[in-house]
């Protein structure tokens, strides 16, 4: 079986790092060609376009930064679909919007192929280490021929529904995160106001009833003045505008995740420190 | 040493009868007078008035509802400032305002009793279990004196400051708190909307980095329709007008908490859903 790589950025380099050390074989393709120079070392075949990756692969997985990235890689003048795609699997890992996930599944019925829309969790340590989430939508045929690839570079790949539900998934969490992330930042801004040991106040706070993964893992980086991106801000706010505009196509309104999306756009936007982890949230009160 | 036990209310009087286990005489005030009845019936003394209470004993203890209650059972005619406080320690359970905790504290200073704000987190559970978490603000040797009491109806008391340092020390959590609750309403609200199975949803999002105690505590409550109280959405309603006004006061603007606050408002205000637990909060959209 050969597999094509799209997007060998952080994630996706390290994803398909954990594929090829799984013993398959890669054809790969990224924009900054020196960001496949790894995977090529150990044995990778470096492709020009995506759609020389795709006519050379029979499963094909893509990793890319926004939405418009995966319409081009698929969709582009050398992109995906210029390719016989007959028979093969696309397995696009890119957090993006679910109505695009849905396009290029249909795309892929039409001429086919299987897709699947496949969005991880779990940062670059889950994907180094193996140990990311995979939300997966699309056919159930699909998601089981592809479950020794998932089991490669995960720890849980699991299939939430149609085209579009890998995606509705991770939004979903996304909008939790949204709550942790503004409520933490809030809270620490109260907290320093009011004059409180904020280390006492990480302890008792993150022992209770207001527990949460953001508060036990970047609490402590905040106080240490460590801003260095888990998970970039830029994409975390690439994530909630995703989110709210699937939100307002299917007619409801989340004001609070809406409030979370303009306190983001603030910091990278205004601030311009979308570089910076989605814990820098806090920098727009100190 | 006798001990002063006003509101008895479903956490006061949890929190009474750990004390009166632990071996402690009481005298008790409730403005509803049955609910002291267990209490008085385990050899507790009912006295009419907070004064008469406070004349009676040398500790008192207040868990009451709302700051005016509060500001009512200290400061009113027959309150406990009406008796003679000299070296007398009082003891303020209410989740109430750090500015009325600081001005208990000055009026016990001037008077000669020693003052503690001493909020609780850990519901009513906790109460009963004695396995709540109490949050101090006042002098050292006031709390190191109040240890043994503390120990015998919670799990954990910490000192966060001086007065007020308790009421901010909650304050903090649950600002917390409004961020896991807006942000579980909404990912389910939307998952629901997108059509996901809700559980696998729960199970997945609360497995990693947007895990949280509301997503596991209240997620499957809500999936069951369960809107029974843990904690009322008219008192958590409450805290986050507290929480906005102190932030007010000391000038820092918190739009999320303030977009949660609103949010209660429509549950307990508009839609005349107080009495539920904070948890009902989805029944804004469904």
């Amino acid at each position: 079986m050969k597999l094509g790589f799209i997007g060998t950025g952080v994630m996706g380099n390290a994803i398909a790092s954990n594929l090829q050390k799984a013993g398959y074989e890669l054809w790969v393709y990224n924009r900054t060609k020196a960001k496949t120079d790894n995977l090529v070392a150990a044995g990778a075949t470096w492709c020009a376009t995506p759609q020389e990756v795709t006519e050379k692969t029979d499963i094909i997985f893509t990793m890319l930064g926004f939405p418009q990235d995966v319409e081009q890689v698929y969709y582009d003048s050398q992109g995906i679909f210029q390719a016989d795609v007959q028979n093969k699997i696309l397995v696009d890992m890119t957090t993006s919007k679910p109505q695009l996930a849905q396009r290029i599944f249909q795309t892929g019925q039409k001429k086919g192929a299987q897709v699947l829309d496949a969005p991880v969790s779990g940062g670059d340590i889950g994907a180094k280490n193996g140990t990311l989430t995979i939300m997966v939508g699309g056919q159930q045929a699909t998601f089981d021929k592809l479950q020794p690839l998932f089991q490669a570079v995960s720890s849980k790949a699991q299939l939430f529904g149609p085209a579009g539900a890998g995606q509705n998934t991770k939004m979903a969490n996304q909008i939790m995160i949204a709550g942790t992330m503004t409520g933490m930042s809030e809270m620490l801004v109260y907290a320093k106001a009011a004059g409180l040991d904020l280390n006492k106040v990480l302890e008792t706070v993150g022992a209770g009833s207001a527990a949460n993964w953001s508060l036990t893992n970047y609490g402590p980086r905040i106080l240490k003045g460590d801003y260095n991106p888990g998970f970039f801000s830029k994409h975390f706010l690439k994530d909630l505008r995703i989110a709210l505009d699937t939100a307002a196509e299917m007619k409801i309104d989340l004001p609070a995740t809406k409030q979370a999306k303009e306190l983001y756009e603030k910091l990278v936007d205004d601030k311009k420190l979308g570089d910076l982890g989605t814990q820098a949230l806090v920098k727009l009160w100190w």
